[in-house]
């Protein structure tokens, strides 16, 4: 039952430490406040590594990197792996700059995800030396045609770094390496606002804080996937667009039952 | 008579100095113009002295401060000092890390404050050798148990550091050292959205920079309570969630009236 | 028909790169999904100029600039030009410091711009010796007093910087210094939320990696007015405020439809 990870997490009500972008920091923080976990975003060199020690997890998100904030990340991901707490990266953009790719493939040698999360071409960019990120959205569209090979390359990559894999497009794919899970819930419409993806790192950093497990990023997906579909029908019926839906999106978190969950949502078992 | 100082603002229309954190900077803006005042927001050292002096006040927030804006908060308290414009202090998460504390407590040594705003964690890391700020919420609640010792605290640090103190919870309380008042409007609602302590500080410095009294921060922190208020019942007519209850936030501050001001304010006078 | 270039962005979906302010950059971001293009933002030194290389035009906007992101803006700026890139500067409160007002004179130095476009007092900080901003608002206001002297203004600085001009105000003016149009769409109620400028800017910029030139400059504008014409009637049926203000202008955005474009756009040839 995957009600049972979003009961855990409400519970728990997790500190989450974000260093993230500056773009989409807002809509990041208030999901976390929706789902039941609480917001702390810090990048200072000198504080973050006390910041995420009284955290329960961290979310790393390279959406407008810098200098100052990757010495930042470096810190905080070390920190937190001494801690034991679960990591989670987001590699926005990696493939479409060398300053990108390079730090992305930095914190990945130096500190141990729990989960990387980002699009097909993204975790490309990082995995494999092709690049072709048109920015930061997804220049490889999966569907039924390729839908088994990026299976397969999500649990290469979950190999590879010993890490919870969630490559996301119109169909979301988890793997452990061992397990991997298809999610079909999730709607076109969530690629027409700016942050689903690091609203979604959030979200799953504040399910991995709270359970630290491939159900635990499963059920964060399915969550994420059911209200992009309720948030579309309450657009449609108020004739509203994209900005709107954005809000709708993060009520819809807000409102998020087990029950609902565990009616809604669509996971396939891909071996 | 409340209304007054709404009246005074939106008159004077004061323009605010903000350096604040990039997480909840947009509503901080558009919970200004929300109650006729224009904010202006800039942290670079070369510029803000040069901008707070052509503003009526100015906004410090420590939300996700670093070594670059510590000495632009430094520069412009000073000349805003200098120029006799009031200033405010919100400490956010005082207490989760030796920088934020080090750094409060800096400008609090080196710039005279009006108005400190924050929570009763944050205003114990600061004044007392205590820390035990969970992130950035407060994790000391105010209720009927501590709040006669909390507004004795309050009064306290009004007369340590001669300002305002503004501590906010269930109960908010106000205290110029000399005269007390606790205001019982607000919902908890308020702690389910990122930014409602930063807004409130924000709002907060409008009133001042309008007027700057006791009575003026009693006011906005009605004016603030009230709309969180109304906005809760928009909410729940709307079957929405917290995303939409931030709007409605702001929304219910644009539309608030000296009418319904003093109609709707709960304060308590408390010595 | 102004329409075509609607068409036109749409079909093209131009990539765009935004180095711009930390207080609108998530409204930015969702007004350029809403009318079809993409958005990046990335201010790093050592990304600018590979970031813009893969876009099809360069917003560089401001609003909250720093010595980081000042050299960033001038790389990225002469990266586009080289490319071909069309690229526009958003003058933000320039006049309010000397930072501001020095920094968008070197771009102006620097950098070939095919748009600029700032309120009144911001275009004369710009190409005058003048100052008196206010903050980031218009201290002047354009009006039937001065339209025709402020017209000829922006003709003229058209011709000083080889760039089109859009100044914005209760009346938008267009040159490209031998042709002017006047656009009459647009409400007060857009000056009542933060980042209204810096959104226009951001979708002018679309407008032009799609088609670079004067029509399609006063086709984004039309846009602009028009969507705020609509969001106020929403705003008004559902007794909301700034904040929702915020959200149905871009909601309108992404709703815009030729036909709507072509029946309701307000523009006189002023020679």
């Amino acid at each position: 039952m995957l009600s049972k990870y979003l009961n855990i997490l409400r519970e728990k009500n997790p500190l989450v430490h974000n260093i993230t972008n500056y773009v989409t920091v807002n809509d990041c923080a208030n999901i976390l406040l929706a789902i039941g976990a609480s917001p702390i975003m810090a990048d200072d060199i000198e504080e973050v590594e006390e910041i995420t020690s009284i955290c329960n997890g961290l979310n790393i998100n390279i959406g407008t990197l810098n200098h100052r904030t990757i010495e930042s990340m470096l810190a905080a991901g070390k920190k937190a792996n001494e801690l034991g707490h679960p990591v989670l990266l987001d590699p926005v953009g990696v493939g479409a700059s060398k300053l990108r790719t390079e730090t992305a493939r930095l914190l990945l040698d130096e500190v141990q995800f729990s989960v990387i999360r980002g699009n097909v071409s993204e975790l490309k960019g990082l995995f494999l030396d092709e690049s072709g990120t048109r920015g930061v959205d997804a220049s490889e569209v999966i569907d039924e045609s390729n839908i088994k090979s990026i299976a397969k390359f999500a649990e290469e990559c979950s190999k590879k770094s010993n890490s919870i894999i969630l490559i996301t497009g119109k169909t979301d794919i988890v793997s452990d390496g061992e397990r991997t899970y298809l999610v079909e819930n999730g709607v076109a419409e969530m690629a027409r606002i700016t942050g689903s993806g690091c609203m979604l790192s959030a979200l799953i950093t504040a399910f991995i804080s709270a359970d630290n497990s491939l159900e635990s990023v499963v059920a964060g997906t399915c969550v994420m996937g059911i209200a992009g579909e309720k948030a579309l029908e309450t657009m449609k019926k108020n004739d509203a667009g994209n900005s709107s839906y954005r809000n709708y999106l993060i009520d819809e978190i807000y409102k998020m039952t087990g029950g609902e969950l565990g009616a809604k949502s669509k996971i396939i078992f891909a071996g």
